[in-house]
């Protein structure tokens, strides 16, 4: 029998190698049905300010922003490669906890600039939905606040 | 009952959080009483030198230096974010173990500037004293000798 | 008992503290007698192009490159200092395991200058011989195929 921990660090890991390896589509089932996914900055987290860089709720706009970058937005192509220290976990009600992860992301374009994207942390709430851990919420907090404005994929 | 590789794990990522949430009035209590913290360059120590870029011994110091930090010195205002390896832990007698781990920090500067400051490894002794993990000692082994004069905050 | 996940991990660290600390004649003896060793880009691994940036099949050919590397070849001293995220391990038969690991890697010359070298991800084969694990396999696939072209120690 896996424990929780096994369980979720399989699952960010897993989280990450999509995103890493483009299989975007994946991406609105890692979160529940209501799931929360915000990227914003540290310095408006810290400050309690609603404003994100970007904002979704539920895996609806999540399907239909993978469909927008799919279809419509035009972008030079790149990599991510994410890389994730050891998330802390604590018990945050049954089957729920919530982790913090700190990580970083190296992009990597087509013409093979490579470097340092963002970094920051995720603070997240997983629940255990059937045996199988979600994403409730996902927060991005980005350590900079200048960010590149083409933040296209999913971090 | 948590086993010693997760409480050790749990220990190393909570002080990177702290560092990098800077709360730094939690860094000295993260060693035992007599604690030692050492940042010195490979170069030093693969040549036995004991010249160091900064020695801590005792929390005492390391509660002058935090408070000298916050009350005297004047710098630009930066975040950290710690990224760890895993930890290779080897028990060192009773309750006692020796702990590397790699690690990179990226530091981000208030107007936004991101970089990666240092990367290295931690050389540590941790001991557990009444059940929790403590610091003993604690060497910081940066891989380049060209540090930014402006270490300020714990790594 | 230890487990496998415990054991390969520790594994995945020896081998990158090897490296990281130029204990480069331990680096043949992670790989069974004929293990596969090949660095290549994402853009050949996904193209199922079979050229790589260095390939060596067996020990004999990793001891060869590594006596080269310390009779022959001139070059800049440098070090590296290796991150791995967490890897992803599936059961592959008996004994023996499929494992992706993301990693970083920052170089440090000489000179004190520093910075990302590399970023990618380890596709693992690791088989248990006598009880030690040991890699069958390892691609290395890098995320840019714009890589300085003094790749001189392994990855």
């Amino acid at each position: 029998m896996t424990d929780a921990r096994t369980r979720i660090e399989d699952f960010l890991a897993d989280y990450a190698h999509a995103i890493d390896d483009d299989r975007l589509d994946e991406w609105p089932d890692f979160f529940t049905a209501d799931g929360v996914y915000q990227i914003t900055t540290h310095e408006n987290y810290a400050a309690g300010r609603p404003i994100g860089i970007l904002f979704c709720e539920g895996r609806g706009m999540m399907t239909d922003r993978v469909r927008a970058m799919r279809e419509a937005n035009i972008f030079e192509p790149h990599r991510y490669c994410h890389l994730l220290s050891r998330p802390r976990i604590e018990a945050d009600g049954p089957d729920a906890y919530r982790v913090r992860t700190n990580f970083t992301v190296v992009r990597t374009m087509q013409n093979g600039d490579a470097g340092l994207f963002v970094s920051g942390s995720y603070r997240d709430r997983i629940v255990f939905a059937a045996g199988a851990p979600k994403l409730k919420e996902r927060y991005v907090i980005l350590d900079s606040r200048r960010v590149d404005i083409l933040i296209v994929y999913p971090i």
